[in-house]
């Protein structure tokens, strides 16, 4: 018989800053696994790692991600709010640890890009760089934010303006089937995971089992 | 050569609305997979699947969800806002199908959990209730609540009171290992996949290449 464990919430209270961090950021589950691209006024190139990014609607398009803007150096943010603009670029399987190395708090003068052994790429004009090594790529404008008050974080709201793809990923229907481009999911602050397709259904209504709707080869 | 597809704004706007929703709810990468439980002032149990649970903080511990109050039924948001409480449930690869039809449209009478075929779980006098066949459940508390004008969503913000989860999950840092909680994510609106965990890495610094802390068996 397996032993579940129960924490509440003085347990949490009472963990160690680091055991905590580990904790509650693998408790909510998989997360999505982005690389934020950006350019400062100054024309330095930065790259960093995103566990939040999140669909939030799609009439109008928009995504969002959680950002901590007054505390340490947030190139990113500074960016994103100097330029209006930033890049999405999908973390792949075989980037995992140039995409870790993002995290590490690079001076403002060094391009992440460059430190982690990535490379940018520039298309159809957009002014901020594309991750030429990601498979899907979103080119984003800052639309607005929302200031969190209980942990003083900031939700920033972006429009999707582009989006680059391989055809073969992309369905007859509009869904993007993330296993054709070896996407990765994120367990935690430093994990990385490969997630294998299990099936795909039908759209759920009351009284009726949902099928596969999957295509099969 | 692999083809590569250029999706502009004009083409995102002209898609068609169903197609839209399935391409702009993929293309933000891989989401979590939680099933939300909650119980209405009338006793009816609700049972919901949230792509959008996201890791707000840990100190304080919150996590972040996205809904609709404005449209539709959402039971969900109006018993959190009614009793002030709820609980995150993680899907597994043994109930994604009963996940996915909690997305039904039911009637405010029926209980979710019984449609599905799933079970309640009431633990430690929590007063909403628990998936019994979840394997990591967390209590969570409404803390407060964003609208975010852009499209009349609403970004809720609850705090983490406790968590279940199996002991062998958890590692002596803190870290859960969704892997053996045989936890699943989500790829779009209605596909399940099941992560494979690639490695675990060490803390990012400048001029330091990350390496494996993964604990082989």
């Amino acid at each position: 018989m397996e032993k579940i464990l129960h924490i509440d919430k003085n347990k949490i209270s009472a963990m160690d800053k680091r055991y905590r961090a580990n904790f509650i950021n693998s408790v909510t589950g998989f997360k999505s696994a982005n690389l934020l691209g950006s350019i400062s006024t100054d024309n330095i190139e930065n790259l960093a790692i995103f566990s939040s990014i999140t669909h939030l609607g799609s009439d109008p398009s928009l995504l969002g991600f959680i950002t901590r803007p007054n505390s340490a150096p947030r190139h990113t943010y500074k960016n994103i709010r100097d330029t209006g603009i930033f890049t999405v670029n999908h973390v792949n399987e075989n980037i995992i640890k140039e995409a870790h190395q993002t995290a590490a708090r690079y001076d403002e003068s060094i391009s992440e890009f460059k430190a982690a052994g990535l490379h940018t790429e520039y298309l159809h004009n957009w002014k901020a760089p594309f991750l030429k090594e990601a498979q899907i790529k979103i080119a984003c404008e800052y639309v607005s934010e929302y200031q969190i008050k209980e942990n003083d974080t900031v939700l920033i709201v972006a429009a999707i303006k582009g989006v680059y793809l391989p055809e073969k990923a992309l369905n007859d229907d509009g869904w993007i089937n993330l296993e054709i481009t070896s996407g990765v999911s994120i367990n935690g602050l430093d994990s990385y995971s490969k997630p294998k397709l299990i099936d795909r259904f039908s759209y759920a209504k009351p009284n009726m089992t949902p099928s596969s709707i999957l295509k099969k080869d």
